[in-house]
């Protein structure tokens, strides 16, 4: 089976197939960074332009990383040093790189459009570093690598999103693919940053915490932005902690061996307490280590078996 | 045939057969970047330092992916993170650098002396990737690779180059470089953008753009910095287009088959109009990708043949 | 003989002969630097992340260029791109990049309780590249190493060390260093710039900086601060000049042979006269090229034959 996408722009618009083949590949991939030399020589002589007109730390470290474990050429080029700053305009920035013949792009950018500017200018693959609030398909994946690992599989499964719904492109990667693979998804947070309409998205919408814990199998924390709280979307962090923040206590009224999860940064004593982040029910760390072998899995599916059959 | 230079500070001291043997072997370089596996061994285990004491995204990626594909090791030295700031005198950076054994340094600096104060402190080989006004060789080089590759060569050709002709260094390389090969080179733009007596320099000065457009086979449009507007140099970035920016109806005025150049980044709507920037005769992305061959043509020629009989 | 050690935190710990281990090594790596393939790949396949929550040039450039001899692959994370800024811990931050699995972390800090912190989170090796005021071993090695192939050993040798006693974490390196291997220590500088019961270090104190001077093997000078002098710790940079600053006919007052050193970036005219750091007693460039080679040593002797036997 192999992989008959040209790029990941987001999990909309794969099979449940596709998703397991990520997954399986990043399994074998995670292997690669348990070896004492964690290289292997698949994407030599292959240069990936790690295109970030957003800050990122964990993202563009954790996809560096997966480069450099399958030998790739890797080139950083951010907004801050670049033509950007000069009035270049996106497109063009895109044409300049494109003639320095990258095999891949992996791009960070405040707007879904970007992608869709590029993408019949260029013959490299792209794979969405997180655009705005629409979509960041390696952290949903990553995600579900975690669940998977845990709990064997989704169908079936309740999985509660909580916190600041109407703003990450996390969670919209997440639902998209969980609801692929078979389960249930909550979303729980303040009315003030839940999207409109979002049940049309296929989800339950629970607003009190405590009744949306009930019966989870995953809780899955969002970090809140503190700016969110700077422009009164909600009254206070310890507020915010009282109402939506993640206590022993509360995950007590999930499922006995649910599992938490945050993406990090945390902030912790807003969306979650210490002892819940460093408790045994906390895989926050296993997504940090699957984010790396989601990365190598699709730079390799999408760069090395690709030649052959390949399209989009 | 060899390349007889340690350094490649400018194109001023290159001749001709320099000049066609980068040229030539550029062309070679130009393949490795169409290979799936785009990489040779040439320069493994040469250290080159990027010293770039003033911005650049264009050169410097365009260096960093032909250091990589000729697999040197790099380092990006760059002021805002370095000792510069802590007072340190530019030479004792040099010295300091030196002994940590570059085989090269790719340097851009504000002043074309800097070259001269490290020129004699260094065992390594110097490229200079921009200097103030001054001279920026291999930005003529891939020009020149662009030209050669439309027009078949150099002798007799008509190129006209147009705008800010007083500040850019690429435009002295250029001059240096037509002229050593055989073409008439004619300079166009504002008064106010014309350096003192630069037809000693061997080239037609013609104030009319429109004039200055007749039987041209290359037309080079500069970039205007917007900041010279700013300082009063000409009036508005309006009336600089209506006077000198390139319109299709303009460039209809040179020869049938002329081509269209543009060092990047581009202001379009100012030097330029849109349909010209994107049109069959812009040869403006080949520049880019004849960047990279170029580099890694001038790094393999220093750094990989020159141990035998190098002498500059 | 090997390495008994799993990290570089600090001289204090170090043995005599694990000292010698580590300078004996360097010398080796010193040779690698000197090749015309400048690489060996002893590393490859391992992830160094360079972690500097402080900047530094000098340093970090270094130990990038040792780490990229040794063929290990390297990611730069420094706070000005991380996760810090969003709040996040030091704790989290490494917990995070652990799961990473790199295989040292070469890490600068404002604190060396980071260190402390860090140690029990990790199973990578840790090499301390300057923590505060506390320790900066490397630069301790690579002065010694200047010193050892300068004087051929340390057994009663003189060294006099002059400047800000109290602030650089170099001079404890040094002092532990130097002590463990049998030189006698002197130190000198302003009252305002001297830690409170330095003499407990085990070295004299002398006021005077001509009288220190004699009988002197080794003048090590320290930068000065500029921020310091602003802060009102001494009057002026021309006084401390007069007072403190190494000028030629100070360095007479020295034994014949006395060699001078300075860890960079010098303040030329500050704490040092321009021609006694130019001059033939001046060894300041060489423990620059020392400080690769003691980098390059200290990460093989961590991560190559530590296999085998290595407990801390």
């Amino acid at each position: 089976m192999s992989f008959h996408h040209r790029h990941l722009l987001g999990i909309e618009g794969l099979s449940a197939s596709d998703i397991s083949l990520i997954l399986d590949t990043a399994e074998k991939m995670r292997e690669v960074s348990e070896r004492p030399l964690k290289k292997v020589p698949a994407l030599r002589g292959k240069l990936v332009i790690n295109l970030f007109f957003e800050p990122s730390t964990r993202t563009r470290s954790s996809f560096e990383i997966a480069e450099k474990r399958l030998s790739a050429d890797t080139m950083n080029f951010s907004t801050s040093t670049s033509s950007v700053k000069k009035g270049e305009t996106f497109l063009d920035t895109v044409l300049t790189l494109e003639r320095m013949r990258p095999d891949c792009y992996v791009m960070r950018h405040g707007s879904p459009g970007a992608f869709h500017i590029m993408f019949p200018h260029t013959t490299a693959r792209l794979v969405n570093a997180g655009d705005g609030a629409h979509e960041h398909p390696t952290q949903a994946l990553l995600d579900a690598l975690t669940i998977r690992e845990n709990k064997g599989g989704f169908d079936g499964l309740n999985v509660l999103i909580v916190g600041d719904i109407a703003h990450p492109r996390v969670v919209r990667s997440n639902i998209h693919l969980l609801r692929t693979m078979g389960a249930n998804v909550t979303v729980c947070g303040p009315a003030t940053l839940m999207p409109p309409h979002v049940e049309r998205l296929g989800v339950e919408v629970v607003t009190n915490f405590e009744e949306a814990l009930r019966d989870k199998d995953v809780v899955m924390m969002l970090r809140i932005q503190l700016e969110r709280q700077r422009s009164g979307l909600f009254p206070s962090l310890l507020e915010y902690y009282k109402t939506y923040g993640l206590t022993r206590r509360r995950l007590a009224l999930a499922r006995e061996d649910a599992i938490v999860m945050h993406p990090g940064p945390m902030n912790r004593g807003v969306e979650i307490a210490s002892d819940v982040a460093d408790g045994p029910r906390s895989v926050i760390l296993d997504q940090v280590e699957n984010g790396v072998a989601i990365r190598m899995a699709v730079l390799y599916l999408l760069l090395s078996g690709g030649e052959d059959e390949a399209a989009d």
